[in-house]
Order: C-alpha cells, then structure tokens, then sequence
C-alpha cells in the first residue's frame, strides 16, 4: 500500500497551519478561496485521504454526522426530511451517513453505537417507536457527542429537539372536519408509545371537547403498526352500528389505503364518509379524491436540526449554548376527500 | 472519560481467543450460542464498545456495510432494495450506513472517501447519473474494500454486480403496448449517461423494429432531470401532429406525472393515450386507472447484492472467489392504464 499522507503532510508543504488544513479541507467559509485551492490542489498531489486513524489522534472527531430515522420507505417526511439535513451539511463540509433503524429499539441502539465508534461529529436522531429507553444517547452526550432529535422526541433526555406542532395540526384538522358538518368521527391512531402519536390523539379529543362532541364515545383504533393492512380498520369501522362518517387517519400512508378499501367496498368519499390523513405526502394529491391532509415542514425540519447540530459541534462554549425546543407549525390542506 | 474496553479485555477475561470474541459480536453462525451469550454479557459488564482505533489495528476493518445511493426521496426501488440489504446485514451482524449522492458525482466521491475512512468492511453502490470515472471505486477497491454495484453498473469497473433485466423488461412492456393495438409509440427516457437509460431505450426501439414499426420516427423524449417536471414533456407530445397513442416512460415516477397531466389535460387513459411505467412501485395500483409498469425485484436486489458483498469480505480467497455480474428477471404488470 501506498504512504499514507496526513493532513501534517499538506500543512508542511504549503507552510500553512494544521489547523487551517483541516478547515479548508471541511470548506469552512473562513478559509480564503485562494487557500482553499492549494489546499485541494496539494490534497490531490498527494492522494490525500482524510486518515481516520490520525484525524482522531489530532481532533478525535470526523465530518461526519451520523442520521437515525425510523424507516426511509414508504415515509415520504424523512426522505424530505433527509434532503434538508443534507444540503445544510454539505454547505458546512459535512457528510451525511443515514441508519435505518427499522422502528426496533435494538437496532437503534447498535446504529447509535457504530456511528459514536466511527467517531461521528454529531447525530441526529428519530426515536423509534420501540425507544423508551435513551442510555445509547446518554453515551454518545458523555462521549462528547452532541445528539439533536427532530420530529420524532422525548422528555426524558435534555438535548435540543425540533419537531412539529402535531397537536395542533390534529386539533385543527378535527375542527376542519367538524365544520364540514362531520359529526361523528374516528381516529386511526399510530402506537401510543410514540409522543406524535399521543399528540395527534390529544389534539383530536380536545377539539371533539371543544366543540361539545361526546370524546368518550370516540371511535379510536389504535394501529401498532404504522403501516398496517387497512383492510382490517376499515372493515371495523364499516361493521358499527352508528357507522362514522368521518375518519382522520395519524398519517397519510394510512389515509391512502383506507381510501382504497372504502372505495373496494363500495363507499363514496366523502359523500358517505370522508378521509384526512397526516403529513402532507405529495400522494395525496395525486389521489382521487384528493386527501386532505396536515401539511408538515418536512425539508425545514431537516434543515433546523441540522443547522442546530452543526452549531453544537463547533461552539466552542457549550454551557452558554445550552438546548433548544423548536416546535414548527402546521397546516392543514383541505381538499376533496373532506370537502362535500 | 473510562477506560475503554477492547475485544482484548473481553478474551482474557472469558479465556478464549480475540477473533472469537470478534465473530461473536458479530453473531457469526460458527460461534456458540453459549460462547456468544458468555461474550455478549462480559461485553454488557465492562461497557464495551467496538473501538475504531483498536479494531483497526486488530482487523484493519469494522462491522459496517456502507451503502450509496443516488437518492431516498420518492424511489421505492431504493427503498425497497435497502430494505432487502439491512435485513441480509443484520442477519451477518453489520450495521447499514447509508449515503446519499443525489445524483452528484462530487458528492459519491466525497461519499466513497469518507466510508472508507470510516473503515467500512464493504461498499454497495448504485452509481450517480453523473458517474463517468470510477478512480473513488478504484481507492476503495485498492485498500481491499469490496465493491458491488446493484442497480446501476457499468462495464468500466472489475467489481461484482447485481442489475436487473433492463433491456428486456423495456421490451416486454413495449410489446405488450404493441399488442394492445396502439401503433404510434413513445417514450419519455432517462439521462443517456446511465446504462439503465440505455438499456430501456435500446429494449424499446428493438421492440418496435422487431413488430416492423419504424422506430426511426419513434417519439423519444430524453429527460436529463430524473424527477422532471412532465408537464413539458406531456404538452410536447399532444402538440405534436401525429399525437402518439401510448406513451412509456422510463420510471413509475414519470408516469404518475404524466397521467395527472394528460387527465388534467381532459384527455382519457388510456382511451386516447395509454401510459406505462417501470420500476412496480406500489403506487402505480393507487392511481385512477391503475398505471402498468415493470416489475423490478427491488428487495431481492439488495438481498442478492448484500450477500455477494459479505461473502467477498469475508473469504479467505479473494482470488478463486472472483466477481460475478447477475442479471434478474422482470415481468410486466399489465393495468387498466394501457388495456382498453
């Protein structure tokens, strides 16, 4: 093999500090251009690789920012959310590595592991459904790694979180439904374990209260798995003797298919009951009818955690910094699916 | 900050060999569920976790399969086949990064660099549309990281291979246009610098001449931009003078596109244009009318490409073992977009 050249290698040639190598090498934007370019050009010469080994010796970190999200398929938000997360690291030098953790605690655990092992900069994490536990996080935070979760959060950790306003966005949308004209409504619910689920519920409840509908004779059906066969939710719904004639859906993905098993079975949406759904998935236009749904900022999401991350990596006074709790809002799109 | 632990610690205290303690932390079958439980616990008890630094030293390489695509955001293919490589990788004891090049050549290159220093055990890409040199490849290839291409490959690079049957499925799909009476084809392709693009191209205009259709005068609209907007695409082809009377796009993603505009455009699917796509993406049966398409085995894919990956890491004959270049079958889905 090759020698294996250093980033000392490349500060000795252009009679530069390490540190500005390192710098220029990551594109911070304090570096001139010019120093840059000899930076690069020399990194090049050399066949210069960024030595794990050695960049750990000298900073202990790399430029990488390690992501956990739940599941990439079928989730439109965390592919919007990703893209946001990536263009504001590769404005910074950073370079995004993406574990799935499947919604299992387990997984996410070794993932969490891994990415502290590969000597991350940061991580950014979506707890999964399964995570009522936060030692893996804990170990990155002692090991001077800052973690910042978005969307998906907790109580239980003081790190900076950025979610979205999922109470709000349910309450809201529940009261679009009630000023349809709606009045007797269900709630598909995703597992209870997850706070947006919880808030998503909450903000249904409190808007039936609000408007003098009976909550506790609410129809509620908690679906565990978030990509659950509709088929069977809707069949329940269908069998009841005071059949709904409205149902919000905790996110699109589900919305989709319960469309797609009324109309099988022979239902007009939303003449005979309508349907909204969560999260603001381009699908839903594409549909017939077009769902409604509760728009979330999925892309902002992306970029506000990383931009808060990348600021807890590189402060230099952590204390002062301290956490943020950024809720971002929502915003409910209303179309055919619930609009006689 | 404690002492950190190494496998060493781990096989004096249990009194067996380091590389076992290795294999059992990677749940290797050769390993006892004893020996494996023993070392799980003694790992538990002293808070180990797989150091960088040490296991470089020791092995030269980690537990971690990096894996890079040209994008998350809205391909179920990729989805689908990361699905089908974390399920393989989690059965061996890996743990999936994934990177994402948006299509970017830079970007793959920084990517490929950073896994390996990262000291990735073995790298799976999907080449970006912009891949034009393979030098990253080579690097990573040069330090004996194995690379298998799944997907999107190319003929340039001595590497294993896993692709599906581009040619052929293009072909099928447009014979199955051929038979269903529509004579005046077209097609809304890919970007001629991926093989995939070609491939479909060249399975459409040898489906064409093979039925005695000129393909010479074959609409062929070539769409640099994978996500295009099809609206421009789709007003192109209805201003043309001879209106073509089915339409096959390169991907499901155009298609959906494209039927929204046509339909928006008052005209009927496929009574006066048929509309087929590739790839089976789950959202083509959601549409109104269902839209044909492709099938591609996107999970098996990543199953197949993870276990050839696996397999080149941890033989002892790198030599015998050589590489392979798979081809998967593909089978036309026929819907009521294209069927009169």
């Amino acid at each position: 093999m090759a020698k294996v050249y250093t980033i000392h290698d490349i500060a000795i040639r252009l009679n530069i500090s390490k540190s500005t190598v390192s710098r220029a090498l990551r594109n911070h934007p304090d570096v001139s251009k010019e120093t840059k370019q000899a930076v690069f050009d020399m990194a090049e010469k050399l066949n210069y690789q960024k030595n794990i080994l050695a960049s750990n010796l000298a900073s202990k970190s790399t430029n990488l920012i390690g992501v956990v999200i739940p599941e990439i398929a079928r989730q439109h938000f965390f592919a919007q959310a990703l893209s946001g997360i990536q263009k504001v690291a590769k404005e910074n030098g950073y370079i995004v590595m993406v574990c799935q953790s499947n919604e299992e605690l387990q997984e996410e655990i070794n993932q969490v592991r891994a990415l502290v092992n590969s000597r991350v900069a940061g991580i950014l994490i979506s707890l999964s459904k399964e995570t009522n536990s936060f030692g893996h996080l804990q170990e990155a935070l002692d090991r001077n790694i800052p973690v910042v979760l978005f969307d998906r959060g907790t109580d239980q950790l003081e790190v900076s979180q950025i979610t979205v306003d999922d109470y709000k966005g349910a309450f809201d949308i529940t009261q679009h439904l009630i000023d349809q004209g709606y009045s007797n409504l269900a709630h598909l619910s995703g597992p209870m374990s997850l706070s947006i689920s919880q808030k998503r519920y909450n903000g249904f409840i409190d808007a039936l209260k609000n408007n003098g509908l009976n909550s506790a004779e609410a129809v509620v059906y908690q679906c565990d798995n978030l990509s659950l066969d509709a088929k069977e939710a809707v069949d329940r719904l269908l069998s009841m003797k005071k059949q709904p004639d409205a149902v919000f859906c905790m996110s699109d993905y589900m919305a989709i298919q319960v469309l797609k098993h009324l109309k099988d079975s022979g239902l007009k949406v939303p003449q005979d009951i309508a349907v909204a759904g969560f999260a603001g998935d381009p699908i839903t236009e594409l549909m017939e009818p077009q769902i409604s749904t509760v728009e979330q900022p999925a892309f902002d999401i992306g970029v506000q955690a990383a931009k808060r991350l990348i600021m807890e990596v590189e402060t230099e006074d952590k204390e002062t910094l301290g956490f943020v709790n950024k809720v971002l809002p929502t915003k409910v799109i209303s179309r055919s699916s619930t609009v006689k």
